[in-house]
């Protein structure tokens, strides 16, 4: 291109300090109010057996596209065989393929995660591409070999101060003991994710599931109300490890009708006698069990996520190879607001209404949601119930935006508990610093736009403060 | 903060009189062509007592906090106890517990409203907070005892020409009798919103109401014929007291295929057996009944409107203490298309297609109802089929600008009837300035940026008078 | 107004050379890497016979208004009588309704297409209005009667490289056959539309089509099997004459589960004895159908297109008056997610994924959409899936942008195929321009904001090359 035409703008460093500040307000945001607080990352997936060992990566390969699904979707969309995603190329030429992919990527959020990532974890500064890959390839693994690149080390870098991994009922949650009687810094604590618990369309894995449960609960099962008891106990020593959230992935809200007779006919239908059940039967059964999961938080003052929306697995011959979470669920359609009403209605009459936070993945339904929570606030604590951070798909530039705008117009965005990484990856952390930088730059435009008076600067740093750090140190109170 | 910082920027009052306005354009638009023309409410909630009252506020509690229920869900998600919101909290604690949240609305329209008709109101320029909640409280209760501060006063202090306030058909509209006889300066019409008979939901209720129509149109009911036939002679009285539109709040467009004999079988069932009726059935007497209220304001060439898509009353437990329209309503999914095309159709099909304007609650559905209004446009009237103004939980900001946008872009900006404050309060006229400075700083932003030709301001500032002022004085014709 | 307001801005004409673009970024990408690229058309619905008589307009009304049902829809919003859209008005009455409505269209894309096509065919820098009508009318005619403003010569005026029509299975494309071999420049390759050969909704004009197929196939047909051999003949037919893309014009997708017989069963219903199906086995068939549509395209390395979403003659009075396509579709809400999903997985299992591309209408899909293809992208192609570009009523703009930030955020807009203008006239390719211009001010915003780091310029602009046409040019291989 013509060079002098772009002569007269700085030539700064992709990811400089005032990356994404786009006024003087909002880089006094971001620099003396967001910036250096710390991290509570209070949904993530992190192995905490990788924790508790304090693993060493072998390479940034594995680092950065072991299970990064994002990644690989990129990659595909790329026109990049498999064998270089999830197969059996090496580690150089997975990481090739994606240095390739990286210039394709321009306006989509891996391309400036993947710059955050170089930099704040590598201080690497460059743009990566083919031509440099095998340079930072190669600088990156030696750094990674040093103990500054372990796992825990890691999360110290990027001053985490609480992680919260997504954990089964079932699990031992060893790691968590085990990293904790360390005395590691980081607090590191459980998240209740029931998911399988509720999975009656495979009766086969139900029955094994269920009979694991009554294994590590020691609770013999042969009705659902045993089932319940089983979970209670395992809620309680959750409870007892730390654990403050659940969390549940479902497609959409279930608010069926039902007895107890019929949840135990059901129960019996899918464990006793391994029967597959209709749409019907499967609804009126996770409408029990949630309704169960929902009166458990709410007793030990927890606070549950919802995580709906997506369809899941829709490529069925990847799926066979591959398995779940491995880039091929989307955002998918429902019409479940007045389920969603209905089921956090039951829990409220009975008074057993936990702090609650709601993620969606479609974008359409953000007014919905942001208006939803609106119906169950009751006055208790502000914010109790939660808009959630922009999840998944929606976690980028736009989508931040388009969920903090919503919650501002619809709610109190002053209220809101912030972000988190929902990641796999123990370098995502800078995640937190692109939310805090968009946080700023959004509120910044109001207040150089004259539509946040000037007069109010105090309260609008106190919000950055609070939405970066505090509001979610007070919600968890972990 | 370092003040250093903003020390360039002039420090102008919060609400001055280029607030919004974010160009040369903007305010030349604003200032030249909308600030000054009359306002026409066309659809509101006003009291019609209060207004024949010419009520004298006690407070501004009552005033503002009285009925509100925007504030109301913004102090419960503050974390505001119910006693300080609708219990029995006295006006000054219930004034604070206001004060004390409103610096946590920013970015919410609740702010900006705040300070606008404190502003146009009281002539207050400070932000309210706790620290000065007392001195401001003290301030506008004394206003509110002069005269000027009277129910009708605030109106003509906003320079309004026109309110249509909202009533049952079976209303006596005494109060707009008594209104207009007084010489009031003001318009003050009614509204026919026969929401309650179409209320088959609960036939207890129903059946009292007929009973009353009944009584009040002086025709005795045995079937859904009579139905008819009392609500056509209280259409033809409202038509005499000046009533020009209907209005109905509907959760979806219904479109059944009925007989006759099948309705008057259904109002059988539900009114003179008092039986629930199920989904089909109530849809089929929902469509009939909507069919005729449809072809009642062709036949009186009234304006009909529809604001569709809310859940209601979504919290079982507040319904019950409070009653509807205390905050517990929120945005619902609904696919009713085709119901609505399909529901237009018939009445167009007859030759009984009313001007009609349609409001949407949820955004997603803008692009829908935009494209809609299009299939009925038929050359009679210049934008004899309108998309409604942002309604409810939409009536901000963003809102306001998606709604205009998405108008523009499938339709024609040009054609839209404009603004009305959907208010309970004798204070919510500045609504129709925020809406006029926020037209003007969406067009000007398009001749600014070479979208519209600055050879067309002439047309741009009929345009600009035309919605804020003439479109709805030509299409009404009051 | 007081021209002293925007004294200091110059004065330029509306269509300048700089028209939405915004910034010196977007000027060079523009003007130095995309107003000069050839345009590929690859969905339009040029009359091929027109193109084949190289046909000469009689005026500026024919060309313009005779079948354009976006500037028919406009005129009926602004109270046009429809004798001056599709009556016995005269040419010269209908251009001048057009003229007097274009100033309210102000905010419409027929504002600034009105003004481009006006600028770049007929060389007019006016803005068009009742004023100037007769001047401008007159002139145009004049021209059109020029051998330049033949059919043919358009096309090569806007440097068309090649042109997709849009047909049935039926045809004979003789046409075509007469375009080729007359040595005309342009390439004006058939489209494969076979939306007739699903529409059992209609056992009559169904019986019809299929007699109509099995004569122009030499097949005869007793079985779906057999109209599946028909078709497939056919669609051998349509390679031969250098098809390479099919195309669907569908309500919503549809993923019924089926056995042969009884798709044999509801084939025999429907065609031999001519009853009507109900909804279950209409989308069965509908299923079985496109899956065989599907699995041709794959076998023959063609391009699938899924244009889905819209409501169609929702009118039903003018559709008596006027048939299809003639101003009153509109946007439609379908939750189709999962069927979408589970259709191409089918056909993914089966081996038989062709390259596709999806076009919604309803933009509250966008990301449902953007998301979905990612389901499918196996790495045997960039950007084999494709979201495609805005749409109809999404045609515009904003839409335009959202399509594309979307497609960023979600994909990989580097390997989006970009614009066609699935028009029906000889003068709308200035909205390949547009959308180039559009295209190189979003992505120019980013650079300026430093989203996109300066030293990827080189990457900017081979990917605004790449979308104005290089991409399309390697995707469709024609």
């Amino acid at each position: 291109m013509n060079v002098g035409i772009l002569e007269n703008k700085h030539m700064k460093p992709f990811i400089n300090e005032d990356f994404l500040l786009q006024s003087e307000t909002a880089r006094h945001l971001f620099h003396d109010h967001a910036e250096s607080l710390p991290i509570i990352d209070y949904h993530c997936h992190l192995d905490p057996k990788m924790i508790a060992d304090d693993y060493q990566f072998s390479s940034i390969t594995e680092l950065w596209l072991g299970g990064d699904h994002y990644k690989w979707r990129a990659l595909r969309s790329n026109g990049v065989p498999e064998k270089f995603i999830t197969g059996d190329a090496s580690d150089w030429e997975k990481f090739l393929k994606w240095a390739e992919t990286v210039p394709y990527t321009l306006r989509n959020p891996l391309y400036h995660w993947t710059h955050l990532e170089l930099k704040t974890c590598f201080g690497i500064e460059e743009t990566l591409n083919a031509g440099n890959a095998r340079r930072i390839y190669d600088k990156c693994n030696e750094m990674l070999r040093s103990r500054e690149y372990s796992a825990r080390n890691l999360m110290q870098r990027y001053n985490v101060e609480t992680v919260c991994t997504t954990d089964d009922p079932v699990d031992s949650l060893e790691y968590h003991v085990r990293t904790r009687e360390d005395g590691f810094k980081v607090k590191v604590l459980p998240t209740w994710r029931p998911d399988k618990a509720m999975a009656v369309e495979n009766p086969v894995a139900y029955r094994k599931y269920i009979e694991t449960l009554s294994r590590v609960s020691g609770v013999e099962i042969s009705s659902f109300r045993d089932v319940v008891d089983a979970l209670q106990a395992r809620h309680r020593f959750f409870s007892e490890q730390g654990c403050r959230l659940s969390d549940h992935g479902i497609e959409e809200f279930y608010n069926e009708t039902f007895t107890d007779a019929e949840i135990e006919n059901i129960f019996g239908k899918v464990y006793e006698r391994g029967q597959e059940l209709d749409s019907v039967e499967t609804a009126k059964f996770k409408t029990a069990m949630l309704l169960e999961f929902g009166r458990m938080d709410a007793e030990s003052d927890w606070v549950q996520q919802f995580h709906y929306g997506p369809i899941r697995n829709n490529n069925t011959r990847m799926f066979k190879l591959l398995g779940p979470d491995t880039g091929f669920d989307s955002i998918g359609q429902f019409c479940t607001a007045k389920n969603m009403a209905g089921f956090f209605d039951r829990l409220d009459c009975a008074g057993k209404l936990a702090k609650t936070i709601i993620y969606n993945i479609n974008p359409s339904d953000n007014a919905m949601v942001a208006t939803m929570i609106g119906n169950f606030q009751d006055g208790t604590a502000a914010g109790k119930m939660q808009f959630g951070a922009g999840w998944w798909f929606l976690d980028q530039k736009d989508g931040m935006e388009s969920q903090m705008n919503t919650l501002s117009l619809l709610g109190l965005l002053s209220r809101f508990v912030g972000m988190l990484t929902d990641s796999r990856s123990f370098v995502s952390y800078p995640r937190h610093e692109y939310f805090r930088r968009i946080l700023c730059n959004l509120i910044a435009r109001d207040v150089e736009n004259g539509e946040i008076p000037e007069s109010e600067m105090d309260r609008v740093e106190q919000m950055v403060e609070d939405i970066s750090y505090y509001n979610a140190k007070n919600y968890f109170r972990f």
